[in-house]
């Protein structure tokens, strides 16, 4: 009765320690439906497509599917590449010839769009086929839901690291008296702000957080962090590769044409380096920056677990909502209760979530803007599974001083 | 019959991933000896010390001496100081005041040789106290010894990182060519070889790997990446911080005084975003660098379970050779058998490894000098406690081409 025919997935834009997971939730919720007969997998999503360059995902083994779920990156690997007309028509020769009926994009809002474009046009030719988008991205910035697979391991990655770097700070204080971590986040600051994770008591690094959704002026920072440095233990800060100054600007760009990917967006990466020589020009204290760079954004070992289980439902959604009949929809994660954390999958149209964009909302972001706030602290927590291994935390009871 | 007194711990240079094992050891120890009374832990190591600052650390719960072997960075914190002669009079007078009989420092051949001035100092001034030293440093490059605790986590963080990284850049290899991992490693390569850990198959990522200990050249470099890029595939690079051209100059490194401690070590840091700049300009071919810093060497979740069992055993080791009369030693690894991998504690005069530095053996430098050899991987797969976590490779199966 349903519409039979192969089905594609494919992987786009930057890799995520969970987008894999989304595979494997595809692979097995498409075995499921006897109307899916082949199950391709698009090698470097549409770039590869467009090379009619496929694999099969039936002749991998159940053990290969089931630790997809842990590899972190893009086993089928990805691209970020802009369409034009003619790839699109291209694209949908190969669909037809291979009779594909069911193509399932894992990415962003590019990728959104690029999957929206596909459906209008097989529409418009009037071949049957059904696309769907399941979400992926470490910068959680698609609008219409709650969080995005891929955020709550990048969250914990930095949740994990700030803790650390920032006891490293505090046992290194007296020689090494500022670092500085760096985080991605394109346009928005979930990432930077989920560093703030990393506290058990008040007081705890990081000392001072910085997102793109604030100007960031550089007399303001040196105050915030002359005041920290006052308390004697060092200042640990987390601050976006994407901060922007009061005109909008980023503050450290790379220029290079070779930098700037097919959609226009410019690499970025640097400030951290950058304020911490700042900071040591002005203060005379030395500084260091840690940039993990895409260490935090497909670390296996700080998978979370809910992120895992969710990217997982929502590449299985995509398939079901196919097979019964949906089309041109992006799987969408809504919470549905925060105590205990609970969330279901829905829909949102494709088109509608290509176009937007979702910055960390005012509630989340301190009044002085170096900091984020409980409410922030309640939303993200449940994303990164389960709490941080315990540390040791010392007493540090003084042995009374003898001498003069 | 034990000499009566109370014990001081104290932890130096940089922190560590398993420092706070080996302090668990000490404490766990001490308390097994009667002879020691108080057991006192030095609070930024002789920073603190010279101010009288230390705390009980017999007031420290069982659960909390406990959870030390599992929290990384120094709980004690640390210091860079050199000491003159003057410094030394005021320890040793501190120590008498306090009824310090026993001194045991945590730290590499810096924090070595001041424990051996410590001890020279106090036979000279007639009084009677034991100083012991107990390995610590993610480098690696202490002589006398197997290797050092702290380096098998530093080794299994860069491992993991290497092979996530790798994954990331083989998925992105349509449109970022080249990743660039930067780790630490101020004289020696020990950390930046451990990235070859992260291979499971021949070709797996890391591609190329550079030391410090052959000299840098601009060409070859560029000769190498080249030829890997070829393959189609990328390419993933692993440099230490450290590299040196032919005339031994540290290819990037800061020249501001702030940057230099107080052993006139330099901060390093930068080669990877400038190799980076490099290959970007020469081959218009996007790269980018990941530089995880201090990160790496503090990382909780990437303990080594050798290296945490290792690093208590020397702290234990110390006060047990102190309390049966040795002073002036610092505890050395020993690996006794390679399969089953076997290491046993034994001793080495603190002048001795004060004075000696160890570099990666020629042996573990491949010919091209841009890669280790299979002998280091059999030298340091044991010490990075277990295999990586199993990720899925998938079988990659093509589907037949349909269109011209």
């Amino acid at each position: 009765m349903g519409l039979e025919g192969n089905l594609v997935v494919g992987q786009s834009g930057g890799p995520t320690a969970v987008i894999n997971a989304s595979l494997a939730g595809v692979i097995a919720e498409a075995k499921a439906h006897p109307e899916i007969k082949g199950i391709y997998g698009a090698v470097n999503g549409v770039d590869g497509l467009l090379k009619e360059e496929m694999v099969d995902l039936r002749a991998e083994t159940d053990e290969t599917v089931s630790l997809l779920s842990q590899t972190p990156a893009s086993a089928l690997r990805t691209c970020r590449r802009k369409l034009t007309e003619a790839d699109y028509e291209r694209l949908l020769s190969i669909f037809r010839a291979h009779s594909v009926r069911y193509f399932v994009y894992i990415g962003g809002n590019d990728s959104a769009d690029t999957t929206h474009q596909v459906g209008v046009l097989a529409k418009q030719s009037g071949y049957e086929m059904r696309v769907m988008g399941v979400p992926k991205t470490v910068d959680n910035d698609l609008a219409y839901m709650d969080h995005c697979p891929g955020y709550g391991s990048v969250a914990r990655f930095n949740a994990l690291a700030a803790r650390d770097a920032g006891l490293d700070s505090i046992a290194m204080a007296t020689s090494t008296h500022i670092k500085i971590i760096e985080t991605m986040g394109r346009n928005t600051g979930w990432i930077t702000a989920s560093t703030a994770l990393a506290r058990e008591q008040p007081g705890d690094p990081p000392d001072l957080i910085y997102l793109p959704e604030r100007p960031f002026d550089h007399d303001t920072f040196l105050s915030d962090v002359k005041h920290v440095l006052e308390r004697g233990r060092g200042c640990t800060i987390a601050v976006c590769e994407g901060l922007r100054d009061a005109d909008g600007n980023i503050v450290v760009e790379s220029k290079t044409s070779v930098d700037t990917d097919a959609f226009g967006h410019r690499q970025l990466g640097g400030i951290g380096d950058y304020l911490a020589r700042f900071l040591m020009d002005a203060l005379d204290k030395k500084a260091r920056a840690d940039k993990a760079g895409t260490i935090q954004r497909v670390c296996g070992s700080a998978q979370s677990s809910v992120d895992v289980a969710e990217a997982k439902m929502a590449g299985a959604a995509a398939v079901r909502h196919a097979c019964e009949g949906t089309s041109d929809q992006m799987v969408t994660l809504v919470r549905v209760n925060s105590s205990p954390y609970q969330c279901e999958m829905d829909l949102a149209p494709l088109s509608a979530v290509a176009n937007s964009e979702r910055p960390v909302p005012d509630e989340y972001i301190s009044r002085a803007g170096n900091d984020v706030t409980p409410a922030f602290i309640e939303y993200a927590l449940p994303l990164i599974g389960g709490p941080l291994p315990r540390y040791a935390r010392l007493k540090m009871q003084r042995v009374p001083k003898l001498l003069p």
